[in-house]
């Protein structure tokens, strides 16, 4: 009866299907080079609202819609939906989908949470507990600066190392039939800590995260990079990028063209001011949407590993001197070839 | 093959057993009418560690190995954690099991979280995605009042609706195997907001949100206050006992004794200043493994409702004026008779 293939990935017997998904993404993010990939892009900060945790509570519920819409299914035949965010208590999430009348579980992974909620909604529906699952998460700008760092009025630089957080969303929905990209194996990740203090410096805090589960998916499943036509990581930038890299050379792992970070893809790092590359539950949330998915329907890739990373921590967690945890999930999804 | 019974509502086919499950509590809770029944009581808010915070993640962690210890299972068998609590991107899970070497998941539910990790984790069990998987979540009150309310040496009055935040942790281990209480039925709930914005009034807050998991579950399973030996609520309290019991009794239920809340039976309101009870993740988490589920070993019940309830706002939404939405997660719980 056990679908587990070794300590952390299991394999879905009947795997379900990605039905529909859409990303919306704010003003920088229409800017970028996947300005194009959208289904909606914000003109400001505010989504029409009076203030950005709205706004991104409001971005969230557009993108839902929007995949219910390209799904063509309505929420009431939606079994579940998995949502999260990086607000204090995952506000903009709560806030969002208040009004769906969607049987609703909370999910918190950082910016790994796509990954996560959909690897959550692949399995029930795989066990035969929902025919339609959603899975959306998103992040915003603003509200996460004043979150996390300082008053966006305060204009502090920003170092080398640091990302800009994604103001995006997206969601996909899962179900079980018969047409559209599978998801055919789940890779949950251990919470890893390689001692990084540093919050400017989240790509370096995540990568070995990224380097647990990718190590562990390619055991589990007896598979490599070549098996795969992409590999995403979610926001590792391009400092995590190069570290994960390097990692995975030192195993005798060569990652070569097939290794692309969703952080890195999101914005022109020589013309957008984003450093070390994008983050946010929105940045592999909108690029998996926007970009990954869109490109596997048209026969670019057909089978894909998605990873996204998540840092664990808080500015409590960071004022009182701890290091950052970090975690990394991963799935796969192909198409029927 | 749908397990679904209802919209809410899954029925599972091999129900997983409670293997082992256990419950910390701090100086306030060793005060109390379930001052015999923890595995642990600390006799400070530190319980040995420099910050509330680090307490909390103490707390679960202390948690987690004696709920281990008492299923006669070790870390390295668990499939999965399911985990998280009330501070701001949920650190005390986080940090408390980033040693743990087990695959992670990082749920948000408030003070529903013990009945979310459980009903994901027996679903997990259920659909042959794991044998053993641990539902663990706690709160702390110097923690969330710092964080939440007021610095605690402000001594700020409290309303009599208000409620105390436990300083309590629970562990559940869920396994498939043939002996102990079975987890039978799930019922997940959704966002419901009755419009309350009053933050010292979560009772009121969350009741419907009881109101209509409760009322869901008896639907789709076509049971009712009779089919159960005793229906817990989380964390209503004094006030939101008495709102949801008026809402079911205008409804033509009448609950009579065998429905009790946890924020009522861990604390004595007479003596102890809790106002309306308590709160908190670690409410319903510890009260059911340190007196629902010894009782219902000793067979004083044999099925149990456990119906735990969350407010899913934050200082943020409420200072912006936002209403408080809340949800309730509801779990059968029953011994082989």
């Amino acid at each position: 009866m056990s679908k587990r293939l070794g300590r952390q990935t299991v394999a879905l017997s009947d795997p379900p299907r990605l039905r529909g998904w859409a990303a919306v993404g704010g003003k920088k993010e229409g800017e970028g080079p996947l300005k194009d990939c959208f289904d909606k892009i914000s003109e400001d900060a505010y989504f029409g609202e009076q203030s950005w945790e709205k706004a991104e509570t409001r971005m969230l519920r557009d993108c839902f819609s929007l995949a219910c819409d390209k799904a063509k299914l309505p929420p009431s035949k939606l079994d579940y939906i998995f949502s999260g965010d990086l607000l204090n208590q995952c506000i903009s999430s709560a806030f969002a989908m208040r009004d769906t009348a969607v049987p609703y579980f909370g999910t918190y992974g950082a910016c790994s949470t796509m990954a996560e909620a959909l690897s959550l909604g692949a399995m029930l529906i795989d066990g035969g507990f929902a025919a339609n699952v959603c899975a959306v998460t998103g992040s915003h700008f603003c509200s996460a600066e004043r979150q996390y760092r300082f008053p966006l009025e305060y204009g502090g630089v920003r170092a080398p190392t640091a990302q800009w957080t994604v103001t995006g969303a997206g969601a996909v929905i899962l179900s079980r039939r018969r047409e559209g990209p599978r998801l055919t194996h789940v890779t949950t990740g251990m919470i890893t800590d390689a001692g990084i203090t540093d919050a400017n410096n989240m790509g370096a805090a995540m990568a070995p995260a990224a380097f647990s589960t990718l190590t562990a998916h390619f055991a589990d499943t007896e598979r490599d990079f070549d098996d795969y036509d992409a590999v995403f990581t979610g926001d590792l930038g391009a400092v995590g990028h190069d570290i994960l890299q390097s990692l995975l050379e030192k195993d005798g792992i060569d990652t070569g063209v097939k290794y692309m970070d969703c952080g890195m893809l999101i914005y022109d790092r020589k013309t957008q001011g984003v450093n070390s590359g994008g983050s946010g539950c929105g940045c592999c949330a909108s690029v998996l949407a926007a970009h990954i998915l869109p490109a596997m329907e048209k026969g670019i890739w057909n089978r894909v590993l998605f990873a996204a990373t998540g840092a664990l921590m808080s500015p409590t967690s960071a004022q009182q001197g701890e290091s950052i945890p970090s975690i990394c999930h991963a799935v796969v999804i192909e198409n029927e070839v």
